[in-house]
């Protein structure tokens, strides 16, 4: 089969490599019919991703379709589409009965993480991947459902949903303010609505990204480069601030944006990927009685937001900005990793 | 009538002052019958609180009789024994509403504060005091309760559990680090049980507190100064981290303990008062999907720690640790104020 | 001044009364700009409601213009434009403190519940009305509000969201039932999306309010008189029930319904108010994993409704079908009365 | 092997029975060291259950071996000491991801229900048993924990614990009436404290099970057949009711006595097996915001409380009160059929 592969950071290619195939009793193979690239694959090509060794495949999204399944396999065969989930879940570990499929202590002798995808295993930017725990980490996509939006569940809804807006307990009435319109700060902006916010503030330097962000929610944007910008969004509120700030960038300024704009009593949902310490200004928010929040997806609310992607009632077409055909991985690369020039979202590569 | 006046950093005394007298109809005077000294007193000795002003009688904890109602005042009369609240709660603005009178909108014109007392407007260590919203802010003490347990229900008992346990989200079966064995790190220590922790590890450089610590449910101590503390908490999981860690110090030192500490899935309640940034380390963070929270207490718990001190299902006489005469508050606030030497907890002054 | 005046049941009157005025300190009396009739006020016309006695001006429901505030009023002045919130609670009192106002132990020597007006003491079907505990009871109302969008926060659209959206933990993705298609259950589908409901069924005889349930929200409809119902509802599901089902009637049959349609895990919030005992399947359903709630509206939840209404967020204008001057209540009556025929939902009245 | 068979009501016998024997990959066969008998199985005795088939093994609980593991366990090894878990779950369904496998959708064509072993399966009261799903359903028990207190984790306290405390929502400083005082109750008795309830009645007619109740936490006892049982109730309270009421006999009486016992705003939790319709007061109750819990036990909390018990925090021997050699499983039943007169709380069987 071909894949996308990782040999070094900066190096990458689609070459022929031995095809994937069943190790233990409860994986699957699936053919890959629709993949995307996720900001943490730009994060791995750039060498930032130690544990990612030379020769791994890429890739942890994915729409397929089952080629043949373990002997402890239940719920899938053969010719079932499904939804490849980012985490893969033993779902007997106390992480997992807790809940908490993202610090999985099973998975392929390296204890303490779900997501071994495209990291410690081989990926999904592939035409034939090997899942672990098919079972859990595979869902059945409905007939209805064409694979550029259920491809969206793989990741990258899932993670503003569970890490934005949950962990951020946004509640009915509620302002938000979500720092960051990339992809995953938009994701937080399409899901803020399942909790009945009243007002949904996206905060970027990119005008086009808060074009996209009120296409799919956003009440009110802020340009982040503005020196007023706090203070747009404090007119927001009665001046205290927001209830629920979520961090989508991963930097140290955007992380004290939110906290500087969260009232007393209030969330901040830190979803960014973060390289370095950020100073946490206790002096100012020990006495805030506010609430922060780190956290990897789960995918636990995968098959809820797939029902109302079927059902209709969560818009999120304009996440899918390109398509290209799966052998063509490495422009689509070059386009996502040019996001600010090509306007891309979500890059969609088709078999 | 007299009372503990603070002049300016380092500078107090006890000196005759105009009698406590009613402002507001819902206010009512109490005769402090009790009091005590906080660790946010020595801070406002020593010139950290600058919200305080000059001439301003110190102290927030106290019990008392009343001595005279407005005419808003519904449900205490003269000559009712009750606890005095750290907090004063208007019981109608939007944080009160939201059980958070620790951000109360209303009195005194400085918005956003519910403590008031010995900070914004005259205290409790004094021989009478005014207390602003009686209704809300006083509670019946049964005479089955002594003073000096009752005083323990002001501020440091509901602090420990409110801000430490609660926040900190302490399960049944948890296993809970509480990093610093003060008062307040030890109200937590009194507290946890009530949530059914199963491990409770005291962490302290001082071994008297740490035995004061075993007394009041600490299952586990740690010196702090030891080079293996970490192994030495670690050793009592199954290596990932405990469950809840709880500050209660207020310097990065201990704060950064915590985050090391916590596990996957975990929650690091700060207690402390900090005076400065602390670095976060977001880069290992990020990822773990943990909880950090911080805050003021409500005393919204009062009512239902009493109950539990009056049924006898709290014993927490352990904190008193010395008694004075009230007219003797400057030697009282040696005492306190030595805690290193003395071995100082509470210190309880009585009219 | 006028006002509805409840004599014997059947017999109610526009009369010539006392006018309203201050009895305690935290009273206000409000001038009624606009009102409307409530279910609840029908069961006392028909003698159903024994606490209500002869003489009782009724009503609980209103927007109007405060005239005059008690001494220990801190949040409202004469001129303001108010929301007379359905419940009077003292902040103070066990159940307030637990947000349970409905419940609240103060008011006016009827120890136990929260709802006074138009009940234990005069209501708001009058020119003007004193209004207990007003700085908890009156809510200020935005410009941009119009009274009869407001006087639907004083009681129905809290009883809906609060009795049954919360009570019954309408989580996102939800398949929810309502059976029921008055006002209240309207209620209950109108601000079910608040917490991301994937599908709303509504559930009624009356092909004129399952339209305006349609309207208002709800994804399906289904004709309870057809004997296939239960089929038609389940067919919306995996055929193990809904996720929550809500009983807006008040009779045995309608509840029972409830219990059927629920799914293992799922829960059945009644609102309806019942006259009698209904047989509870305990045989099937001890096994099932249900949760049952019932309750009296708290209007905690009124300001942020108040909120989205103010924000356009939450579309209720259908709930209004018909107005008359206040001086012809009792043609209101009429209509609300027949509303069967006269298919009305809300009627309102105005100064 | 050996194994207590059912062959019709009234009719069992512990006879010779072919092996227990691995069926699926995911199947271990444990050699049952230690076994008892649930009140569950005396309702099968006596016809009540007709999902039990003729020569079915009856048990559901168990301490046992684990002798072979089929390709798809991962967790265990033959030789490991083990808990089985009354409940089978497969981990994967939509009740397994809702962490309600005791409505397992998976197991044995029997969709619906997770409760097999000893149902629709052959159960644990036999020298072999397969265990379906073995990576979810069994718990490896620690040495230090006698079989005889590790059986009483395969049901009985998980069912206390979760059905009664947690659905109950048991808080501290709670008031709780538990009605019963066999088994059950009393496992709801003894894990109440973890919750940090404050005061504990146990009712009952049978003044041995109050005194037993007392031995494992109970701060009160009433005795149910005292014409004031309610008063006596009441009387620890402030006359309003109980926080929580916990059903834990399954007749209507019992039931409704509960209902008359809550508090405006407290919680009825039902864990009593009921053979028919209890009438439910909704006349009254609709006003009263009561929360009223079924359910049949997911032991989801069995690592949880195992963890307890091994560090000697919950202390729960005295729920043994006989002991018979697994081969007298006949004297077991009749010893524990007759607990009026033998005073049999929990008889346990051992190889």
């Amino acid at each position: 089969m071909r894949a996308l592969v990782f040999h070094a950071p900066g190096s990458i290619a689609w070459e022929e490599v031995p095809d994937a195939r069943l190790v233990e009793p409860t994986d699957a193979v699936v053919r890959v019919d629709t993949t995307t690239i996720c900001g943490t694959d730009l994060h791995i090509l750039h060498g930032d991703v130690p544990t990612v060794a030379a020769g791994r495949i890429l890739g942890h999204e994915g729409v397929g379709t089952v080629v043949e399944v373990g002997d402890g396999v239940r719920t899938h065969v053969p010719g079932d589409r499904v939804i490849i989930a980012c985490i893969s879940g033993c779902g007997v570990c106390t992480y997992c009965r807790a809940q908490l499929p993202s610090h999985c202590l099973a998975p392929e002798g390296a204890a303490g993480i779900g997501w071994v995808l495209g990291h410690l295993i081989d990926g999904t930017q592939a035409e034939l991947v090997r899942v672990p725990f098919a079972d859990s980490s595979l869902h059945g996509l409905p007939p209805t459902v064409p694979d550029e939006l259920g491809v969206l569940l793989s990741d990258i809804l899932p993670t503003g949903f569970e890490i934005g807006v949950r962990y951020g307990s946004v509640q009915p009435g509620d302002t938000v303010a979500v720092v960051g319109a990339g992809p995953v700060g938009l994701a937080t902006v399409a899901t803020a609505g399942l909790y009945g916010a009243a007002q949904i503030i996206a905060v970027d330097r990119d005008p086009h990204r808060l074009d996209v962000a009120r296409g799919l929610g956003a009440t009110h944007t802020v340009d982040s480069s503005a020196p007023d910008w706090k203070d747009q969004v404090l007119a927001t509120t009665d001046g205290a601030g927001v209830d629920v700030a979520i961090e989508a960038v991963g930097i140290p300024e955007t992380f004290t944006m939110c906290t500087e704009l969260v009232r007393p009593g209030g969330h901040v949902a830190n979803v960014g990927v973060h390289g370095g310490p950020v100073p946490l200004a206790l002096q100012d928010l020990w006495i805030k009685n506010v609430t922060i929040t780190t956290g990897l997806v789960n995918t636990t609310t995968l098959p809820m937001l797939l029902r109302l992607v079927a059902a209709g009632r969560l818009d999120v077409g304009a996440f899918v900005t390109h398509r290209f055909d799966l052998a063509d991985v490495l422009d689509a690369y070059q386009t996502f990793g040019s996001a600010a020039q090509t306007q891309a979202l979500k890059v969609v590569m088709t078999r």
